[in-house]
């Protein structure tokens, strides 16, 4: 893409980004919604103006590391550790009851085989794409109504998070049962450390800022370093240890999240964020969908699939929230904010197109899992937080000063 | 490049970035020769930590178009009409004394041949490459000194712009000389449509920007569509007109510099542009540099390039300011103001490749000349004005706030 080209698409996104989040607002929608149709609109399906590219792809990278930062320096770490075991056991049912339910689905529709064959491998793959919560969708919508800091939203989040490293775990299982060179140890051991990493790292550095931080207060250099800081490690948790990069990013924000000027380094992130970043992550995701690519066969799994995908971590995580003590509405938010599926559902479907175990006719259905479940989150969260404050005595219009002067 | 390569790189050209800024604002020199050096040491020249990329200078293409608009929004309207006379007479001399200062160079290195020859045609491209003069490294200097809005300041800031459009017309009748498609009375008109439309959309669109100013003050979809019509204008103006991308954001910033929350989108622009889009813009000049492609010849050539390249615009600048009643010093740092190039001269280059009428050695030559005058422009006029406060009573060290919280 030459360099007018760039500047033409980026006027393009930013601009009905916002005219359609603006939309979906009036329409009492998350503005994120609105984002994501505008790119289905402008994309390749519709209007055409604008193409997926390189360089979109780029910037919706950097827009969704930001987002993790951001969501990791919003991170309440009392919340955090209070919630820590509840967060892994929801995680666990996020994981193994669509994996198990994806598998099934796919035999279902194409016919039982033996434990071993190459059906049932495909089967298990289709289960392994539906296992990773893509959790920046929810945490714009949590964002916007507020409630990204409270005892649901910190639920969520963590279980997103510790959700991602097993479906990574599991994905390498399922691949390193047809290649050998893929060891399960090494991979358990490369999560273990990257995490240690993480902490040991993590704590030098939070000094160094603290340091930093309490001599040059408010300064341009801290939220610049915090952002190296984010995009570094997002790049070696990702590089060196196989750990998705967004991950990376959130343990960025954790580790900084409780300097003294975490909120003006997150300040400043939002800007980045908003005006440019974030409206292109968001119309990318719609962007990459060719809705010309449906056929009925695969048009009548994706609806399977796409409903399996839904359920299956509602009904997961749902139930096993219940059975850790939440309430039945904050079971239910916990459910269905962990229901998206984002880039990461798409980088296990690259994955398995690689070592061929996915056949590219499936994409499809991956990206209108994506799509649908990003268009339903934050409605459906939205309803649920506004039913709550019915509840409550009627506070239900108190956004976050955030989407208040959008 | 890769997603992981784009987060790698981003994360070092911003921490380099920034120390190394520091570092040059402790040896009391602008922040922006400390990123050009980083530029530099991590180029392929030296570290070769980072390449160049596509992606690298589409960022840097977004961060000239932000200062440039930023640059407009500050541009105070009065000042521009009082010195618009004056700007015109000073852009002209700027062109004119380096066309011919340019050629005669070539000619005396290379023999001279009577007009109309390939040499004499060689060696008026040589002249054109030094017309265009590439205000942002000089905007940021004058920024970070707080003199951006003074009289001097807005001067440059004029002249600059004149001499851009009359540097693209200067190119289009030199080329036209050799290639009969391109006639001159076209880019005349176009010249004219451009600023005709600007002036008249302009009207509009403030109008319009005005009203939603007025009912939705301080609110994101400011500078977003503000952002959105830089964007717009830079590549209508460049892709319709023939008028470089970065005169466009600039005329759409001078559009909106009326506006009463113009400085509150100048502010967006602002962290958009420190945070990320500046420094990669800066790094990607020392980036492009690849000191090895040197040998004797070319030395020799680009040593007098960049010799004659500075002084003629300093001399021509200068005494044309010293004409129109500029004081001594006065007249000395609008021209050292003027003597910086930037990416105009390499798009001029690029140009001159395509149509035949210059070799691809004399890419370095340019290179360095931008390197070279983005270097010592800020420094010399940091040394100009600190003389200028040393005169009035030692009040030198008041910088803008922009600065003093780097």
């Amino acid at each position: 893409m030459d360099k007018l080209e760039i500047l033409k698409c980026i006027a393009i996104v930013i601009i009905f980004a916002k005219l359609f989040g603006l939309g979906a607002r009036k329409l009492k929608a998350p503005q994120v919604v609105g984002e994501i149709v505008a790119g289905l609109l402008l994309g390749p399906s519709l209007l055409g103006w604008v193409q997926p590219s390189n360089f979109l792809s780029g910037m919706a990278e950097i827009g969704v590391i930001l987002l993790m930062f951001s969501a990791g320096l919003e991170t309440n770490l009392g919340q955090l550790k209070k919630t820590g075991v509840k967060a892994t056991l929801i995680a666990c049912a996020g994981v193994f009851v669509p994996l198990i339910a994806g598998t099934i689905l796919y035999l279902c529709f194409y016919g039982f085989d033996k434990i071993g064959s190459d059906q049932f491998f495909h089967a298990l793959f289709i289960g392994t794409i539906l296992t990773a919560t893509s959790v920046s969708i929810t945490v714009q919508a949590l964002k916007e109504l507020g409630k990204l800091t409270d005892e649901v939203g910190t639920t969520i989040l963590s279980a997103a998070i510790i959700d991602d490293v097993i479906g990574i775990l599991v994905l390498t299982m399922v691949i390193s049962f047809r290649d050998p060179s893929n060891k399960i140890t090494d991979v358990l051991l490369r999560t273990a450390g990257f995490f240690i990493l993480a902490i040991g790292v993590g704590a030098i550095l939070y000094k160094l800022m603290k340091w930093l931080d309490t001599r040059y207060p408010h300064t341009q250099r801290i939220p610049i370093i915090g952002l190296a800081l984010a995009l570094a490690l997002s790049f070696i948790a990702e590089k060196y240890f196989g750990i998705a990069d967004i991950t990376g990013a959130y343990v960025a924000g954790i580790i900084l999240s409780s300097l003294d000027d975490s909120k003006y380094i997150d300040r400043k992130m939002d800007v980045n964020s908003y005006m440019i970043f974030g409206p292109i992550f968001f119309v990318s995701i719609g962007l990459q969908t060719d809705m010309k690519a449906l056929d009925m066969t695969i048009l009548l799994f994706s609806i399977g699939f796409v409903l399996v995908g839904l359920l299956s971590k509602v009904i997961g995580c749902g139930l096993m929230s219940r059975a850790c003590g939440y309430k039945g509405l904050d079971s239910l938010k916990i459910g269905v904010g962990m229901m998206t599926r984002g880039e990461v559902a798409l980088i296990v479907s690259k994955k398995g197109l690689e070592v061929g175990m996915l056949d590219s006719k499936y994409f499809t259905s991956v990206i209108l899992l994506i799509i649908i479940s990003s268009i339903l989150t934050p409605i459906m969260l939205k309803l649920l937080y506004s039913k709550n404050s019915k509840d409550a005595g009627g506070n239900g219009s108190k956004e976050s000063a955030d989407s208040a002067n959008a």
